[in-house]
This record gives C-alpha cells, sequence and structure tokens, in this order.
C-alpha cells in the first residue's frame, strides 16, 4: 500500500500544516539550488545539453533556464526542467540530506519551477507545499533503501528524484490519489543514475533526466496514461527492484510526523561532501602554518584520517579535470592548503593540472579509520624544517551541527550568480528566490533574472530558436 | 573493456559483413515491426502519449509517427522515436528473441528512424548496418546478463533496448570509438522499465522511452558531453548494478561471429509469448471439437499443461482490460476456444470483459510441468457429453523450428496495418519496408504511409500542432 499511502498523504498535504521551520527550509533550500542552477552554468555541461537539445527538440517556450532567463530565451518546460537540472548540480554545490546523501532540492525544482513557469498562476503557498511533498518523498524513499540501494551502485539523488518530482508535479497539477499513483508508477520505472559517471558531464545529467522522467509521469498520468496502482512496492516495482532491503511503509508512516527537509545541509565547497572535513582541516592548516611563519612550498609530506567513505566516493588519486577534481580528496586537500579556500575557481580544469598543485597531491596520504565521523577529519601537513601542523575538525561547516548561516548563505548565492548575472542583478535573483512563497505567480520570478548581454557565456543565443 | 570492445565492432562493422540470411532477419524485423507500430495505433496509449507531449514538446518536424505519417502530422525525432516505441510494443505483437524475451526491434528501430529521417541521405545499407548494430548489442548484453537481470523485475527489453539505440543512432551518426563508448555510458545510467507493468500502458512506454534515451545519449556524446569510458563493465556500471550475474565480455567475444537477430521470431498472436502455445492448442481443440459437431458451449472444464513461466508472466486470471488480457493465459485460451484465433480483436476492453468469455475463462484450470518446454502445451477441454478432446502442441507457430511463412508475415502485416492505412496503402507500406535495405534515402519511407482522413484513429490531429 505505500504507493496509495504517499499519494494519499501528498494529496492531502496542506501549506497550513508547515511549522515555520519546515517553510524556512524550504525557501532556504529553493535559493540555494537557484544560485547553483545560475553559477552552474558556467560549466561546459549546461550548454552542451542545451544545444544538443533546444534548436531540435523544443516545443513553445514557456519556461525558463535560470541562467538565461529572459523573453527570448525561455523554452519548453521538459527541456527547461533538464537543463535547469544539470546546471544545478553540475558545481556539486547543491543541498544534501546527509543521512542518504540525495540533494534533494535539484530535480523536485527543476521540474516544478518549469512546470509552475508554464502553467501559471501558482501561488508561493501551492509551490512551497508542492515542493515539500516532492522532498519528502523522495527522502523517506531514500532512507528505506538506504544504504543497500546505494552501495550497488545508485546515485540515489536521482534514483529517488524522478519520483519526488513526480510527486511535486502531480501535486502541482492536482491531480487525485489513484492518478497520483499512476504518475508514480511511471517516475519508478524510470531509473536513472549510477556511481561510475561522477566526476563526468553524466552526473549532472542524472538530475535533469530524472526531473524530466517525474515530470513526463505526472502529466501522462494526468491524461490518463495507466501503469500501476503498486508501483514501489509491487514484487517486481521500485523498492524490490533496486534494493535488497525495504521499509518503505515504516519510513512513510513518518511522513508529516518527521521532516526530512529539516536536516538538509548546504554546501560551503563545491565538490564531494565526504571530502568537505578533510578540506576545512587543510584551510585551517594553511592559516596556522601561514601565522607560523612557515612557507607552503616547503610542505614534505602531507597526512589525513578520514571517515572510510571519504575513499570510496572521494579517492581519485589523479584527477585530470575539474570534475574529476570535485571527487579527489587528494586534490580537496592540496586546493586547501595552497589558496585557503575552495571554491569553484578551485575546481577548474586548470587549477587540476596545475604543476604546483599536482606536485603537493602526490604528497598527499590519506588513511581511513572507521572511528572517524563522516563529519570530522584530521589533516596534518609536516614541513621541512620538521615543523608538523594538525587541525582536527570535529563538526565540518555546512554540517547540520555546525551550518552556514544565513549571510554565509547570502555570499554564497551571490557569489555564483554574481558571475552569470552580474552582482545588481545577482541582488534582485536573490530577493526574488528567498521570498518565492509570498508570490502571487510563481511564473513571475524569470522577471528578476533577465540577463543583458552576457559574454561569460557559452551558450549561443543565436542558436536557441532556431 | 567491454564498452571499448562493443563500440571498436560497432564502429568497424559494415555492410558487407553481413550474410544474406543476417540481412533477410533484418527487413523482417523491421517490417514485422513497423506493421506493429501501424497497427499499435488504434491502442490509446500512443495517442494519449502524443497529446501529452507533442503540442507542448515538439520541436520542427522532422520525423514521422509511422501510423500518421504525414506531412502535417511529422514532429521531431525525440518525439516520434518515443510514440512509434510505444506504438510498435503496445499491442505485444512485435518480435521476440527467445533466449532473452527480449523484443529487440522497437527501441532500436524507433530511435534510428527518426534519426535517420531528420538527418536525411542516410541508404539502406547504412540504415540496416547501424540496426544490426544496436541490435546485436542489445542482445548479446541481454544474454550476459540473463536470467538474473530479468529474474528481480527488470523489462530486459527496454533495459538493454537504450544501449542498443545509442549504438544504433552512434553508428549512424559516424560517431568514433571514445566517442560511441560515451553514448553508451549515458545509455547506461538510464535503466528503463520493470515487469510490474506488464498490462498497463506503461509497458510500451518502456520501449519508447528507452528509445529516446539511447537517441539523447548518441546526441550528447557527439557534441562532447562526457560520461565514461567504462559504462557498461565499471564496479559501479551498468552490468554490475543492474544485475548479480554478468558475462559480458565472454558474449561480446561472439560479436559478429554468431549472429542473434538470426534467432529473431515473429509473434502469431498479439500477447505474451510463454501463452503462445497454448493459444494454439486451443484454437486446435476448436477446430476438432467442432469438426466432431460439438458445441463450445458445452464445454465443463478445461485443462492446460504448460512450461512454468507460462504462469510466471501470463498468470493474470481475471484480466479486465484488453492490454490485461495479453498477460492472461486463462483469456487466450477461451478465446482460442471460442474464436478459433487470437487478433487484436481479441484482446479488446469489450472481449476481455464479455460475459461468455469470462464465463469460459472461469474453466480453465492450468498446471505447470518444468518438463513441458516453453514453446509446448497440452491443452484439453471437457464436454457436456463426457467427450474429451486434447491437443499436443510440440512447437508452437512462431518459434524458432515452426517460424510464420513470409506469406504468414505479410498477412499479418496487411491485417495490421490496413486497420489504419487502408488495403492499399497497407501494401504500399508493405512494399516499402520490405524494400528498406535498396532506398538511396530513407527518409522517403513516409511518404509511402500517407494518411489521408482516417476516421478510425483516436488521435485529435487539429490539437497535434497547436
Amino acid at each position: 500500500m505505500a504507493t496509495q499511502q504517499l499519494a494519499t498523504w501528498a494529496v492531502n498535504l496542506q501549506y497550513a500544516n508547515f511549522t515555520a521551520p519546515v517553510i524556512a527550509a524550504a525557501v532556504t533550500s529553493l535559493y540555494n539550488w537557484a544560485g547553483c542552477a545560475i553559477g552552474g552554468y558556467q560549466q561546459t555541461a549546461p550548454g552542451i545539453a542545451l544545444n544538443a537539445t533546444s534548436p531540435h527538440f523544443g516545443g513553445p517556450p514557456t519556461s525558463s533556464i535560470l541562467a538565461l532567463a529572459n523573453d527570448s530565451t525561455q523554452t519548453d518546460a521538459q527541456i527547461a526542467a533538464f537543463i535547469n537540472g544539470i546546471a544545478g548540480h553540475v558545481d556539486d554545490y547543491d543541498d544534501t540530506h546527509l543521512a542518504t546523501i540525495i540533494h534533494p532540492t535539484g530535480t523536485v525544482a527543476s521540474a516544478l519551477l518549469a512546470v509552475a513557469e508554464w502553467k501559471g498562476g501558482v501561488n508561493g503557498s501551492e509551490f512551497l507545499t508542492a515542493f515539500i511533498a516532492g522532498v519528502e518523498a523522495e527522502l523517506k524513499l531514500g532512507l528505506s533503501v538506504w544504504p543497500q540501494h546505494y552501495d550497488v551502485g545508485w546515485h540515489d539523488t536521482s534514483t529517488t528524484g524522478s519520483i519526488g518530482a513526480a510527486v511535486a508535479v502531480s501535486k502541482l497539477l492536482g491531480l487525485d490519489v489513484p492518478t497520483m499513483q499512476q504518475a508514480i508508477g511511471i517516475a519508478c520505472t524510470q531509473v536513472i543514475g549510477m556511481q561510475e559517471f561522477f566526476g563526468s558531464d553524466t552526473k549532472s545529467f542524472h538530475i535533469g533526466r530524472a526531473a524530466q522522467g517525474g515530470m513526463i509521469g505526472a502529466l501522462l498520468a494526468q491524461s490518463g496514461f495507466t501503469s500501476s496502482l503498486q508501483g514501489l512496492e509491487a514484487q517486481f516495482g521500485w523498492v524490490h527492484v533496486v534494493s535488497t532491503r525495504e521499509n518503505v511503509t515504516a519510513e512513510f508512516d513518518t511522513l508529516g510526523q518527521s521532516w526530512e527537509i529539516l536536516s538538509n545541509t548546504f554546501k560551503p565547497y563545491p565538490c564531494g561532501i565526504v571530502m568537505h572535513p578533510s578540506i576545512e582541516g587543510a584551510i585551517e592548516v594553511q592559516s596556522t602554518a601561514l601565522g607560523k611563519g612557515l612557507n607552503m612550498s616547503d610542505i614534505t609530506s602531507v597526512q589525513a584520517r578520514v571517515n572510510p567513505e571519504t575513499l570510496v566516493l572521494t579517492g581519485q588519486t589523479d584527477p585530470e579535470t575539474g570534475l574529476e577534481g570535485k571527487f579527489s580528496v587528494y586534490h580537496g586537500i592540496a586546493i586547501g592548503l595552497l589558496f585557503g579556500e575552495a571554491t569553484p575557481s578551485q575546481f577548474t580544469d586548470a587549477i587540476v593540472t596545475n604543476s604546483t598543485v599536482v606536485a603537493l597531491r602526490k604528497l598527499v596520504n590519506v588513511t581511513t579509520d572507521a572511528s572517524v565521523r563522516e563529519d570530522e577529519a584530521y589533516v596534518s601537513a609536516l614541513f621541512k624544517d620538521g615543523t608538523n601542523v594538525t587541525q582536527h575538525i570535529d563538526h565540518v561547516i555546512g554540517s547540520l551541527d555546525n551550518p552556514l548561516s544565513e549571510a554565509q548563505l547570502k555570499t554564497k548565492f551571490i557569489g555564483q550568480a554574481s558571475l552569470v548575472l552580474g552582482e545588481a542583478r545577482a541582488e534582485k535573483a536573490y530577493e526574488a528566490f528567498t521570498n518565492i512563497g509570498n508570490m502571487s505567480d510563481v511564473s513571475t520570478i524569470a522577471q528578476f533574472l533577465i540577463v543583458v548581454g552576457n559574454s561569460a557565456l557559452q551558450y549561443d543565443y543565436a542558436n536557441l530558436r532556431s
């Protein structure tokens, strides 16, 4: 009955059910994602995907690609969801639900915003209600199959995300319970995302494609297309096919009682989250070493002791591209020591292949220790003169116990968005997304993002609507 | 190295490598599928899918929906592949590779024909070469994970089919080996299709969506989008994530040595293939009984002894729709006994819920016997007067040992296509598809299919390009 249970909860969900912290967490999740979806457009993946699809497969323009939002560059809702989904994840800078390592906002928001713009007349409360329904759906589902589903190699952000997107879009469209069950079924049968593709353009493709898959599920179900009323729990349905463990009914029993979105966290660094404590440790080591008058070029070896999952997910020793660098704890430690920061600028192809960075990376030795938590790390650097500088990160910044402040989140947003929109429009975009819950029509949001001739973009405007 | 091995083989494949039987099998596979894709449009699923997508997400018209092919109803290649994929499978009347129960043509042909029409200038030899490359890829891959992958609940037709479609479209586009590897990777990470959705519209959605997924993989890779060079064999890649068993290198070693397309079979009945022997048995029982002057309304009980897989896949005792009837051996036996045939007309909602059919269905008892082969069945009917009529089907019609003749295949094609195109155009379509290997430009094929005002179609023409 899990599918019916989920659909029943989502159909009955109302804005009045939310506490203030739930609403605040939803708004933060959305604007943090929007900043990523704007800034992420500086990577090549979203532009390649847009050029390969929109001129050939784009329908009437109704929806915004956030980084390109203006009247002449809107596209259809399917392509907008696809491109925003890619752009919002490509920097590995979006949000994280730590218990499942799911990045929950991208799939749901990409689909939902595109449909809200297309359909029009969706107010902020309706939008947030649908968004929270989708996020809770994917996260409860993710918990129900964790960690077996992840351990076999699935990228659970997208495998659960298409179902979250289907729930959110179905909610926005006002589908009834059995119709939403059919939509969930169509989403269930499209399982997108494997970990082999981490470090390539395809990792962010997962989010865009899952958003499309969930959206098409809702639209087909709305039109009477049949799938199954038990897409999740049936013997040959989602849960049993993709996981050796499930307790989906138990997790769904907590829907509306415990809100997973309250456990959502926001990254200080644009890379795999399990390497964040090591990066913060390296940054602290640099700060201390510089304070002692040491020179970072005198480092002779670096030791890090980390949670075992760190090497499973970010164990690349010799990354060759910026995207690969996002999955190399060795790279993360090296740039932390050299630059004292880890921003998108330290995860470019040029920095990843820079000879100084590469040389320091080769001095980094990482050992794993199951007693070290995932938000914890020990980093030490040995210098030529025999000095050893060690730092212990107990709760990494960005973790639940040490979250980014509102000011830090704003700085992060402006830092990303201004790269594409310029400073003034980035401020406007920040105002718009932080105010999304109060809008009378969410489709007006694109007006805040209008780009006027930004030469930094790799996208060929002339080609878009040919 | 499996991904590279597959791509290397496909890139180097030439028309001259094919024996005459391989070419003949490819052409038969294609025209058998085309008949299904035309006739299948009488079901509701393709029209619902078209109406839910094309008006909103359809790009410039370049490619044909076979049942609707004429200048004003072309759509873009993604939507054409989607709709032809659905229409070609919705009747469960397409081809079957018995060793994997994969229906190989739908995914590959849907994607390939749409791209060939879009790009233009593809001759028949090039088209067949790309088609065979895709079919061999998906079937060798299917063999490498059979039966574990299927037994867990995946619909292997579509899970392997997206990869076959990626190989075929990549071949048509002339991608080099590493680029085709990237395309295969993008297809790998989109796993479409679970058995829970058999008997619903979503079963055929699997084929359309997998065709789209493979096509987008090839197009993105062509544009420089990265995925992985080891999408199939990597620890967290396709083979290990979706199956507990793999021997993909061993299967790929036989590429070009043994041709799987030579083992492709064509269905005499539009339903799950494992119930075919029972249907033929029932038809034979009717023929014998009528010859003895018996009345089918005097049947008091029916016994069938079948291979165990029959009840696993077609064990529905109380189907309520035409699509569900396709997965009910009980329905198949009932209509065989009552109508002496099993055509699309016996798998409508009306016939499945007809009281005479339902009453006879309830008299059918099916037992399984592992010593009965999958192409074998025993069916017997007991009549009021005590007469027992029994038939043993040793090799069901349509099996490798008892294939449909060319004349029977033509009758099947015309029977399907004439429902939509009318008799005269159905003949033309038959000529076109059987001649596809000799065409100088495959994109001209749509000219043979032009529909002029066919009121039998449920599709709303006026709405298509609004």
